[in-house]
């Protein structure tokens, strides 16, 4: 099912080279100032545009079907259009009998049974991820004082990521990354015990994202080398604050007053211009891969906004899950 | 809210010195053949006993308190009890003024307003995962010929785990691992793209268990150091078989074929025989405090069992979804 | 699925004749003062005992497995057990290939492949709405100062109900009934728009309940035969109170503030003491079956505690999701 | 929320004159043939123009915002929209102070804080029908050889249904109606015990059509007043068909196998050209009302082609959940 949380809820559909991707939010509060205007910041953060990223130009301007009236939410389902203009067809056709390694041809190919929309990726396309930028804009306002932050810390195993980058194009070849994400001014007491902990939530949405391979929360993997008396927060506040934050802002899956802090691995993006070997899947012969058309070399560099807006949706929810914000603004 | 699943649901209840915890497993098929015995391996395997575990005896006797007839489940809600027996409560009240570092205790009070039962932990006792290992056992009958098995791969930084136990016995310091989780059999296209991926679910219900921190699934971490060229698992067989599984069975949220291959960090117990300082959140004073009490020094060495079982539970709803399991067994 | 709600959820299992029924509530605001004696008065109601209802005695004493400490809600997940103790099994186990006329003995056997727990309707038992009882004595406590209350009357086609039961005493048949409820002190705009009108949502938890067939809001089916000058209900405070209320407290699925007012049917009771006619689904052959053991004659005397029960439920779900109720009482 | 469903998930969204009114659904299987025109037949049964019908004209052509491909589903998210075109605005700001009795335009205003589009209903509109009728098209299609059918049978308290459309034009006022659904060919087992029950679900989404207020199944409200000897159903062959059906083809929740048979009240339209007496909530001084713009005046005429769309939507859940419909076609 394409719908993530459960009083705050966001619905996402669309294909790469289909008419549209688009974005249902039900359950958004009522009174929210909102403007076409407001998405502007973050869907140009997570556009193309710089070195490592595609070239395909898309106005990505997002469109109101529901739910704004009077520049103000209303309190109804709310869905966010954009329209997809500038699609090819002819780049996918030939892909069809060799699945591109890493992608999800395969798959879709298994679990659709051919009927899947194979342009581009299809369904299972990053523009995507425009849907989930646009309901993270609004989640955004409504956790307001809660801020959410993420950067991308690391490019192809390096700091910095300018010559990481210059080097992937050089070798025509793609890089990962490493994207952090930082929540603060949460209030303590937010998320439930066992399966719906923050920790829960987060890395279910965070893993929704393409690319996504990893998530770790405070000190995550290398708490597994960590002693007790080092890993454990001394709290030195009454309200929670605590002197470090191995936790990552999460015990027993509540957060407890500290900024929540996780890092997520970026996968290299699976498309590269590179020849590859693959299997033709009906002839069952190895045949060499070119993958032309329009694509990132380092997809980590437009990871972080999303991540962000993953991150809101999920508190904006919890939030709302704990009568800390109001129905009607 | 205490659930997990869409079509297999399983529910988890009770307190670690209450009168039981107990799983409610809600759309099991029918006909599957079942007795209290058929619990007593993986219960065992989660129990404390070896060096490094809690000394804390509990019988741990499942009772089938609704859906099983015959010795067969009926398709009716089964419901499992395990009775709480040696339960402390001295222990505990002394500590609720000195949350315990690391632990649900402060996060407990704060959402739940000084209602919880404080005593061990209460409902955020390691001891709920018994309703997991118990839902487990049945999610493996029915997702046969799938496989689930994990294990504990490093103890405190070291391979050698017995030697890492001693070790941390001998310092009475608490230490923590990293588990390795294998499903072998998986027919590809299971899964669903965006919200509900392979990852998603999986993460989700992994990070429901006490003292999870972080979750990687095939390369993980690593992908973010790789180049495409590298990290792209070429296809060796028309039925999706790759050569290399740094996807971890996973491509665009759908299983591929391949195993599906994660790892997860237990951080260390976060009760240790150590003296630690925390705050009485009362008094607002920095206190020296001795948490006494049956413990685990390594709660790692108990989780293959019930990271098992989560991921069998994932399996299972995800099978039953998309038709591979019948309704009538 | 056995469970109902969104953030009040309420699950239920059980058999008639195995070891008990019982019930969850996932999501219970915690420190609510709570007894087990706290059930007496409503468990009295449902219970059997008067003229009419069936001559099996159990002592239906709740026990809390899970979520009550020190006599208050912890917040965690509250589940009560009751434990049968006057089961029966040779009454049953004949009836096998005979299903009895109006029971679900023949669904349960195709739906469950004969593996269903056969025993007095097992799973499908009246016994079940214990449960909903149990939760309703608690929904009660949240959502006051709302209040609901639930009257059977009529009942076999007359108003004089306990005439009615002895007709149907000395007829050796069974009556059916209509139970009408009314819940005030409703907040208005409680309830969503389409999918979760208060209507969508009482009447699929009064459908829920054995025997009830038909549920109508307001003037109910009469309105079908009405003008709407006549229906309409006319305003006349500006916290919306009208003058009449042909709505039965509901426009356009939203809560107005009016008492919400609605009757469902109650069929008769399919076990009836007098022979009847039924096909062996062995031997395709006609038999006349008899139905021994120990039943109601008017189920419906034993309905309005439940549907009362049943309302509160949709109505505390209804005022957490409004923000209505607090999450720490 | 504005979603109903388990596998075949069905979320509406729109207002009356805002930009459009559509639906997403997700989980509809692979493969299904699949055009723009397979709708028009239920559209155009759904559209206004015959006597005692609105005058407003919209051309109500779906387009495919997501998920169909080569004229075929592709099992991704399938959203569909209309574009609102024949709106008007001033129409109805006069009216914000003065609520219409018997709509929604009271309750919206308290539960949306004054934030909801009050044109024409907005998000409260019957136009909002639309969407469920575009998802019943395909319901219908896959649930196939099943069949839904729903006739009106009864308008303002008359047989003669044209006849009573040309009285209440003749009186300016509007009448209500009894719409009678029937689905055939299902197949014993779908459905649950208690919450799931088949009624439940049935009577879930039939409240969620604008003016339902009530819902009987087989005898309904009859059956209060039946003895159980003539109630119960006799079996008269071995695959469950019984002599009569005052079940209404549904034993414990679950469907017998017989037809399902129900039937709804649709109260009279709301909006009437006759003046009505209403409270200014701004003043609290009684005004009178007249309603202008294009209403019907007998909706009823519409409502069958509604009922049977969210009937098959019903079922087309229940058959997936059941294993009786293929994730691709």
């Amino acid at each position: 099912m394409n719908s993530f949380g459960t009083l705050f809820r966001v619905s996402i559909f669309g294909e790469s080279h289909g008419n549209s991707v688009g974005v249902t939010i039900d359950g958004c509060p009522a009174g929210i100032p909102l403007l076409e205007s407001d998405f502007k910041t973050d869907l140009d953060r997570r556009r193309s545009g710089s070195k490592g990223t595609t070239p395909r130009k898309e106005a990505d301007l997002p469109r109101f079907m529901s739910g704004v009236f009077n520049d103000h939410t209303t309190g109804a389902p709310l869905t966010i259009i954009f329209e997809n203009t500038n699609t090819r067809f002819k780049d996918y056709e030939k892909l069809r009998e060799t699945p591109r390694p890493g992608h999800a041809d395969f798959v879709a190919y298994k679990k659709f049974g051919g009927f899947e929309d194979f342009r581009g990726g299809g369904h299972f396309s990053g523009r995507l991820t425009l849907g989930l930028v646009a309901a993270g804009v609004i989640a955004k306002k409504i956790i307001s004082p809660v801020l959410v932050s993420a950067q991308l810390t690391e490019a192809g195993g390096m700091k910095d990521i300018e010559k990481a980058v210059e080097a992937a194009i050089a070798k025509q070849d793609s890089i990962g990354g490493i994207v952090e994400c930082r929540a603060s001014q949460i209030p303590a007491g937010i998320g439930e015990p066992f399966f719906n902990s923050v920790e829960s939530l987060i890395a279910h949405i965070a893993f929704s994202i393409p690319a996504i391979k990893a998530i770790e929360f405070g000190a995550g993997f290398a708490a597994a080398g960590m002693k007790g008396s080092e890993h454990n927060d001394s709290f030195i506040s009454v309200d929670g604050k605590t002197s470090s934050n191995h936790a990552g802002g999460v015990n027993g899956g509540i957060a407890n007053g500290n900024d929540i802090v996780f890092r997520v691995a970026v996968k290299p993006t699976s498309s590269i211009p590179l020849p590859q070997n693959t299997m033709n899947i009906k002839s069952g012969k190895m045949a060499e891969l070119r993958i032309e058309g329009r694509h990132d070399l380092c997809i980590a560099l437009r990871v972080p906004v999303v991540l962000e807006a993953a991150t809101a949706i999920v508190l904006a929810d919890l939030l709302m899950i704990e009568n800390r914000i109001k129905r009607v603004w």
